[in-house]
């Protein structure tokens, strides 16, 4: 192995934990945003990867012609220019997975806490009231009998729907093509799953095909009980 | 059938859907308390039934000769003195099962905002702090590579074992004597469990020969992680 470590640039906010372990390996070297003003010379020619947790536009990555690889901190990679990246030979990397499961729980933790009032419930006591008026009431709604549709089925809605049926929850999907192997309803579209189920998960990602599909006309479909 | 209903009494507090639905069958009575005082000659001669959310003593068993039932409104019939009842030939009932489901899903559900913050979250949120100040932070604790102990595993506890099951949590239990069938590690004793566990969940009843179990030396046996 090389003496010579080398040199990655970290541009603006980067996790502590990067930068504990950064030393460790290369040569950092740190500027307080992605802004080609801030690029000496000397820097422009020697960096061979940019550490980021947050934006890399296409400018930005013609600003370094030794650039290998661009490893961006976190699942999503959406502010990185990653075609004018490939295009240039520039290596994009992302952390997929390691937030799947986290999600999936959150996901169950927000529908129980809306479906069962935890978190009023919580206040309840913390006021004071359990004590002076008595335990705070059954909630009205619950999980039993209920259906829930996904409109998405990827890593986290596979691992959502894996929780929902250790609930006993019925459940439902929408995507473009049905997956198959699986035991859920599928339905071809998200209006005619929304008229079917009480609870709708949405696990597809923000872009242009998803924008504002979840519009008037599927909340009408859910229902006033939905 | 007998056009003649038979007197039901209800003493003190009674749900509201019995109430409701009462009068449809049976002819009930309403005093304030299971009080003798407050039975006259020709109620305590007349009751076949009680309807009850709450205590039924061994004396108040005793004031109606004609007693046939105690309905018990509850899943838990520890208020009311059923052997006393036995011996008289009085029917104790209650509704077993019917929140078992809805126990576990309180079980997940505080676990879950216990280990990731969410009603933190939630009032970071209401506060405005999400937009003056960024999102709330990833909390340090996770459901991952986490073990679970059960305290007890009754029709609540395996309810319980199998939501964890989805979340990819490891599972142990003790109970006086193992369960067959199950994958789940057994111990012997509360504090044994106690060493091996992160997480201590208690679902036997409160009764004598469980007061105080979780005592100072199973909270060591913890751990400060625990």
């Amino acid at each position: 192995m090389s003496d010579v470590r080398q040199r990655i640039l970290v541009p603006g906010k980067m996790n502590q934990r990067v930068l504990d372990r950064l030393p460790d390996h290369f040569d950092p070297v740190f500027i307080a945003a992605t802004d080609p003003a801030l690029v000496t010379a000397e820097l422009s020619s020697s960096v061979a990867g940019i550490a980021v947790q947050g934006k890399i536009p296409a400018e930005f990555v013609d600003v370094f012609p030794k650039l290998e690889i661009i490893a961006n901190f976190g699942v999503g990679y959406d502010g990185v220019d990653a075609v004018h990246a490939a295009e240039r030979g520039v290596m994009v990397t992302n952390t997929p997975d390691v937030l799947t499961e986290e999600v999936a729980d959150t996901a169950i933790g927000l529908l129980l806490n809306t479906v069962r009032c935890f978190p009023v419930a919580e206040q309840w006591l913390r006021q004071g009231r359990w004590v002076k008026e008595g335990a705070f009431v059954l909630t009205p709604l619950t999980l039993r009998g209920r259906t829930v549709g996904l409109y998405g089925l990827g890593r986290i809605g596979l691992a959502i729907a894996k929780r929902l049926e250790a609930f006993g929850v019925s459940i439902a999907y929408h995507t473009r093509t049905p997956r198959e192997g699986l035991a859920y309803t599928y339905y071809p579209t998200l209006k005619s799953m929304a008229e079917a189920v009480d609870t709708i998960i949405v696990i597809v990602p923000g872009t242009e095909s998803t924008r504002r599909t979840v519009n008037a006309e599927v909340l009408q479909a859910l229902g006033p009980q939905g």
